[in-house]
């Protein structure tokens, strides 16, 4: 027998969290966190899913009824995206201004489709011009598929616009909205998005591990016609929906993996928040906070990295001044004051920071700490 | 806008678990997993997370570098042993005495490689000889993949055995050791397993949402000799190893997903108390307690489907007495005694009940409430 190590309880620190997620969570979400554990099919569990799902409907203004939360982080929800409506030799738009566009060009190519790119500087949004020629030069694509808020950059693109142009080319769009549910403008039954997922741990300030995902009718219509059956059985929705439920709610639940239970108790109460602080209010905090951080940032000198015109509220990426050691000061940040800032991701690693205004985060005092804290260090 | 909707707060029951999984939470892992929240490359969390996999590689009874916890389900473990080691057209013998070897062939055909299937009865372990027969017959064969511990029937296989035959006609070994993880003896490296999965639900006491996983060397060579990328992103234990690190800790992680850093919070807590109690004292309990249970059950008159030679003390299923209505005892034993027990699945359901002693649930106090209750709504 190997011999039992002797390790010690973690007790973690209270970091302020400003980086691009997980961001700082709710107290009650936390507290939600650790209520007593019940069984993933227990009635009073399947009403409260039932929940979630009336309000993820709300949180992505959508009247799907295939809306749930995948039982992963947000990468899996992209990936559930693109293997459960894609099918092998089919044709995607691939829309890349930062990582996770790249990311999406990667799960397209490991299922067998082919990824036509749509390439803009990092920092730039998608340029609905180059995605219309795309379109045109590709009548054969079935979908596009971009990035609404890319969290390596903090650059918005236009999701209305780059929507309706899926529609006009009779493809399906695909939307990733990690970071700009609940943070950012975000209307999936208006703009006619046919497939969406996020992440927990961003503006919904709940913890990692869950992906909310919604479907419209044509890309469940596109699912149920499948030819062959989905690379993956974990992320199969036409199984997941048996215990989810396809329709409104009631229906039995049957069950495919045994649900995040004690998360998903953590999805709820967070989404409950969204709901009573109401949407368009949740949209105008995160704006009012960035243009509060934007002028805490400026005073320093910092310079930020996307044009005003595009520009998240919810990630704010600035230029690392000349002669300044990135690791050096977000260690002393994290040693000094417990906040955490995100290092740059990809082209922008080493020559960015990335400072998150999320959810809860997305308040006075962590922009006082943050401005004060960035202050001191860089002097 | 969709109208916001009005949801109150979610206050679950305190539910006694002795279903087949989510199982009794310890106090300590729940107080764990609402412990503030840090960034997922925070290097306190790093450290943890090299402590996790000290911790699992005491569990799993392995030095195998390769020892994680995928960030997700167990289904998605096993996902991950499957489309990471085996390619396209490679041949699996299947062994199929559950619901969960049926998974396992889903899992191997979804990935376009071939299944040859083991069948043995429901609620019997698999069967060496036709393995071993299997095996001769199949000489293109590249794996043997079975079930531990079959959560659907709670039987158990002889793990040692089956791994010697795989080793015998050189094959690697993937298995399922979800039930069987700290709840029956295991021996990953004495027994030679290449690919073990398990989940933190079951017999960790953990909530649910993480997949514990390890690769022996063998198996990690394979995964790096692959001609194609594995089909899933998120799977892709290539990339997830730049984030667990791949060596004994230390090294620079790198961004692969947002990992759930307060369910890790938790499966830490739980594997320490795992230690602490010492992994033979462990199985020990487990094995005691499923005595004193058992002499409960058959002095209801309760018949148990698996032959004694087989039972898995942490899974004990037993025949519904004729003319007992399943659903209406279930209901009852939730709404009066708040006690879950488990339904049966596939070829079981309306004919069993599946009674889980796992963890911190495999106590005294459990048994006696589940005896007299059973007791009480069987009278």
């Amino acid at each position: 027998m190997l011999t039992p190590p002797m390790i010690m309880p973690f007790f973690p620190p209270h970091r302020i969290l400003m980086g691009p997620g997980p961001s700082d969570i709710y107290p009650s979400v936390l507290a939600a966190l650790s209520k007593p554990t019940v069984g993933h099919l227990d009635p009073l569990f399947v009403g409260m899913m039932d929940e979630i799902k009336t309000l993820l409907q709300y949180a992505f203004q959508t009247k799907n009824s295939v809306t749930m939360a995948v039982s992963a982080p947000g990468s899996a929800g992209m990936e559930a995206c693109f293997v459960n409506l894609v099918e092998p030799g089919e044709t995607v738009i691939v829309c890349r201004n930062g990582v996770f566009g790249e990311r999406m060009r990667q799960n397209v190519e490991r299922l067998g489709a082919i990824a036509v790119l749509v390439d803009n500087t990092w920092g730039e949004p998608v340029n609905p011009q180059q995605v219309e020629d795309a379109l045109k030069a590709h009548p054969e694509a079935s979908f596009l598929a971009f990035v609404h808020a890319e969290t390596s950059t903090g650059a918005l693109s236009d999701a209305k616009m780059l929507c309706a142009l899926a529609k006009k080319y009779d493809c399906l769009s695909i939307v990733d909205a990690v970071t700009s549910l609940g943070g950012a403008e975000l209307r999936v039954d208006d703009w006619g998005i046919d497939a969406v997922y996020s992440g927990s741990q961003k503006c919904l300030s709940c913890v990692p591990g869950l992906s909310p995902l919604s479907f419209s009718d044509a890309a469940v219509a596109k699912l149920k016609a499948r030819k062959a059956p989905v690379q993956s059985w974990f992320l199969d929705q036409s199984l997941v929906m048996g215990y989810w439920g396809d329709a409104t709610g009631g229906a039995k639940r049957s069950y495919h993996h045994t649900a995040p239970v004690n998360t998903l108790y953590a999805l709820h109460e967070s989404l409950r928040l969204l709901a009573n602080e109401g949407l368009e209010n949740a949209w105008q905090r995160h704006s009012d906070m960035h243009q509060l951080l934007r002028h805490g940032l400026e005073s320093l000198g910092l310079e930020f990295v996307v044009d005003k015109a595009y520009r998240l509220p919810q990630l704010n990426t600035v230029h690392i001044p000349v002669g300044v050691d990135d690791a050096a000061v977000r260690k002393l940040l994290l040693a000094d004051y417990n906040l955490e800032i995100g290092a740059g991701l990809g082209v922008l690693a080493g020559k960015a920071w990335r400072v998150g205004l999320m959810g809860y985060g997305a308040r006075r005092e962590n922009i006082a700490l943050c401005v004060h804290a960035l202050a001191t260090v860089l002097r």
